[in-house]
């Protein structure tokens, strides 16, 4: 299966989709075999021609009165969302936050393979963290020579992050997933995601707070 | 300072007030006293006039030629996103990421106090995390009623999100934090956030992908 470059997967499109993926996962697991787009619809509360809008940017047809095959949306949504491709990935800052991805076997199951760690904390330089090798980020654009990564990971305290996506963008990375709180600027044709946890943490208080305030 | 509730404060600003206030904070520790827009919005490459705007919903004043005082700024920003105020939440599922959040000093710092996990393998249920005690999820309801937690942190698998966050609701938690990739439903009154990490993880392979076609 090839992706569409066109016409291009619109992003909201792109965020539900993970949401059918993990929805059709719990149905194999539970042995069912179909799923109709009202099902999905009433289990997720999205609207169902949505449903159908975004599954038409995959090569996946549903049959009348049956629906989609639950093991052929399950594999054409993994397949489609890059999660069975191998993307190779170095995390830079393995304090709490970075050891936990380093350790999560979910992240290669969606695809990422994190084959490094770096730091600049001599006391975990030359350890290896579930088998992934931690190295001096000073090391950095030698060691990717051989590594070979696509996405770096920042994940390193907020001062450092820009000149630490500067060196990764140096080094060849073509990615950057940030979990940092600070906008990260990389050159054009970068690729830069942004996991903004603090972002939210505001996001969730602000509404918290207006919560309250009714409530009052 | 209370938070104005009218108007709203849009989405969009809510989520970047982080960006200023991080670049704020990184000046703050060079010892730098003021700030301008325009460094700002060279520093973050977001229009200057955008960043006024953003900051004409908190009660900071700029001085002509002088600019913002980066004290006053992080003050300011810090206690408008709630930072400042203990926000208590418990976290279930203690595998790798939550215990990662268990463990990490920065969300104290930014307002969130985890007062305990919850989870179903007995072989962490009655250890303690990072001097956070682990409960049995069964138990839920009865401690929830002494801790009195406000937000309610999904970490666990995916397939059990849905039955974590009806029993937070139960026990009285208003807003859930779902670090899960499954949409979670909750009743209209209940805050619902996501860091939905595998969708930007496939947001970020559809980029790549794209990048690579440009480049064939």
């Amino acid at each position: 299966m090839t992706i569409p470059n066109n016409p291009p997967i619109p992003e909201p499109t792109i965020k539900r989709l993970p949401w059918y993926l993990s929805y059709v996962n719990t149905l194999a697991e539970q042995g069912i075999e179909n799923v109709s787009s009202t099902q999905i619809s009433k289990a997720l509360s999205v609207d169902a021609s949505q449903i159908a809008k975004d599954l038409s940017f995959l090569n996946v047809k549903g049959k009348t009165r049956i629906g989609y095959s639950v093991k052929e949306l399950s594999e054409c949504l993994t397949s489609f969302l890059g999660f069975k491709r191998e993307h190779r990935a170095v995390i830079i800052g393995v304090g709490n936050l970075g050891s936990a991805l380093m350790q999560d076997k979910g992240l290669a199951k969606f695809g990422l393979d994190i084959v490094a760690g770096f730091d600049t904390r001599k006391e975990v330089i030359g350890s290896c963290i579930h088998g992934v090798p931690v190295y001096d980020i000073a090391e950095i654009k030698e060691r990717e020579a051989e590594l070979n990564a696509c996405v770096g990971i920042l994940t390193l305290p907020v001062d450092k992050a820009q000149d630490a996506a500067d060196l990764l963008v140096d080094a060849g990375v073509k990615a950057i997933w940030n979990f940092t709180p600070r906008r990260i600027l990389v050159p054009e044709g970068t690729i830069m995601t942004s996991t903004s946890i603090y972002a939210h943490l505001a996001l969730m208080y602000n509404r918290l707070e207006a919560l309250s305030s009714d409530e009052e």
